[in-house]
């Protein structure tokens, strides 16, 4: 027999960077974190490389039976999947104030490099939607399709898209961006410098948004109007919701209207057979997936209507970021 | 020396069928017509795929050399490349007024097996857009190109688009309809019974009724004042553009505003190398493109700025779309 192989997730994000050793069928055999934020500026990065390849080496040392490592995948922000570099990533290894040369080009990290130095096996980053579309293909609910979307609700909202069985990255390998679609026409104000973003709308942070318009706009009592802008987070409404409070209640409506609306146009482009919902916002369930749903439909061109299945995630968990950082590794090995 | 090789390739059109025979490089050896608009009811259609064999076979037999028919490529509308169909078109093979069982399912024409079975070679059908798209990527300004939209204007917004290499034809095999975006919430009608639809602004119909709107909103004079709407083609705009009518010039500004904007979300979507444009309104050259570009690159995300081309397709002519629908076989046998 074959000797067992394994993959190292690793899912970076602004506070931790976690990771484990992964098989194929999406097992994990062991994890460990680091600090990320113990590293916040450009001149850090190199230990904060260090770091990771020696405690990602004592995990690959931890495992008590003999395994071949198959590669090692990446999430992680603004990352390129075909430069295997990450570019000017908002919340990682920033500029010092005062720094005399904030040259932007100084902060694309060639990430992949770097790591595959440490270990001389196959190294691949992509961004966290897309690690988390391609998990969804090798691990969970999206097995054996050819064509799907992956929409990830998170603080902003990460999506990508998988056609002809490939991920789709696009000439940049930035294709799939759905929360950048502009939705309102001089809406609210993104994160990217425009207006009316997707993700502005449906994200944590857009669900809390568009809670405090409408307590502008209705009359409604409220248990959210006793809690101030900064103090607030996603998971109080979902927490209103389940008890009727109505200003809660109108929220999950519009995001699901909002995201409903978008996703006919997404349907339009990309056809897909399913779409699935992962992510924060996702596990509200059918407050969010009832609109949604109903939204979409409503707005399908006629094509497609009732044709596509709106679904959850069939990796939500805790390990969700690990595990599809780690099936790069083995949808790249089903690519050859 | 291996025998020469050559495709049909049919565009069938609601008055017309055009078909010819194309080599490898998107030389036209000899062409011919049938009419369509001859056979308009769902009956007349084993008729009429009976004329068209005949002429192809005719056709086919006029070549005054030997060579190999690699296959036939058609492009049509409402075409399912996935099933060789046609589907419920709007303007072929209708029910008759009165028809006592008009079942829709009767509407899905089997194009490809039946056309295949004249010449027992390899028959794939796609709608006119795609076809137009593989046509750039084998004969025109698409070649190496691995991601990129093709977006032709006609009556319509037809388009489609290549990413990793591949036509991105979706689960149902309609993936890539950019003319129904939705780019304005309660805009104007569409045929596809919705509102606001990207198509209903950019189109010869679209900037038809960008014109009449304008008329109705600016005071400036303008020769377009005394034609009336059913009299009016897109035609005229140009025309009047060109001797610097303000409500033509602004028609142009205001469809570039539109195309520039929704190819910016075009663009976050597909991340594609290049954005081609085909058709009618095309051939207004800068007078469109030069404000589509602006609106594109304004509305763009920061991490395409200035990075997609934006280019007028390599085969524009008259045998666009015979030529188009031929390298359907190319691109196909490039593949296995």
């Amino acid at each position: 027999m074959d000797m067992k192989k394994l993959a190292i997730g690793i899912d970076i994000g602004g506070i931790n960077t976690a990771f484990g050793l992964v098989d194929e069928n999406g097992d994990l055999y062991a994890e460990s974190v680091i600090s990320t934020k113990k590293y916040p500026y450009v001149d850090d990065y190199p230990a904060y490389v260090k770091e990771l390849c020696n405690s990602m080496r004592a995990l690959a040392d931890s495992v008590s039976f003999e395994y071949e490592l198959a590669g090692i995948g990446i999430g992680a922000p603004n990352a390129n999947y075909h430069q295997g570099t990450i570019e000017m990533p908002a919340n990682l290894w920033k500029f010092r104030e005062g720094e005399t040369d904030p040259d932007e080009n100084r902060r694309i990290f060639r990430l992949a490099e770097d790591i595959a130095r440490c270990f001389g096996v196959k190294t691949l980053v992509t961004n966290d939607a897309n690690a988390a579309t391609i998990g969804e293909m090798i691990y969970g609910n999206a097995k054996g399709m050819k064509d799907f979307v992956m929409i990830t609700l998170g603080t902003g909202l990460g999506s990508g898209f998988v056609a002809n069985g490939e991920m789709i990255y696009g000439h940049d390998g930035f294709a799939g961006e759905f929360g950048h679609i502009i939705v309102e026409r001089n809406g609210r104000e993104c994160g990217c410098g425009r207006r009316g973003c997707l993700e502005t709308y449906v994200s944590a942070t857009g669900i809390k948004r568009t809670a405090f318009e409408l307590m502008a706009k209705m009359t409604a009592p409220s248990k959210l109007r006793g809690i101030a802008f900064d103090d607030f987070d996603a998971s109080m409404i979902s927490a209103a919701a389940a008890q009727g409070d109505p200003i809660a209640l109108e929220a999950y409506r519009f995001t699901g209207e909002m995201l409903g609306r978008a996703l006919a146009d997404v349907v339009t482009v990309t056809s897909p057979e399913a779409i699935f919902l992962f992510g924060g916002l996702s596990k509200a369930g059918k407050l969010i997936f009832e609109p949604t749903q109903w939204y979409m439909e409503e707005n399908m061109l006629f094509v497609f209507k009732n044709k596509v299945k709106l679904l959850p995630s069939g990796i939500q968990g805790k390990n969700a970021a690990i595990l599809g950082a780690s099936a790069l590794i083995w949808q790249d090995g089903a690519k050859n």
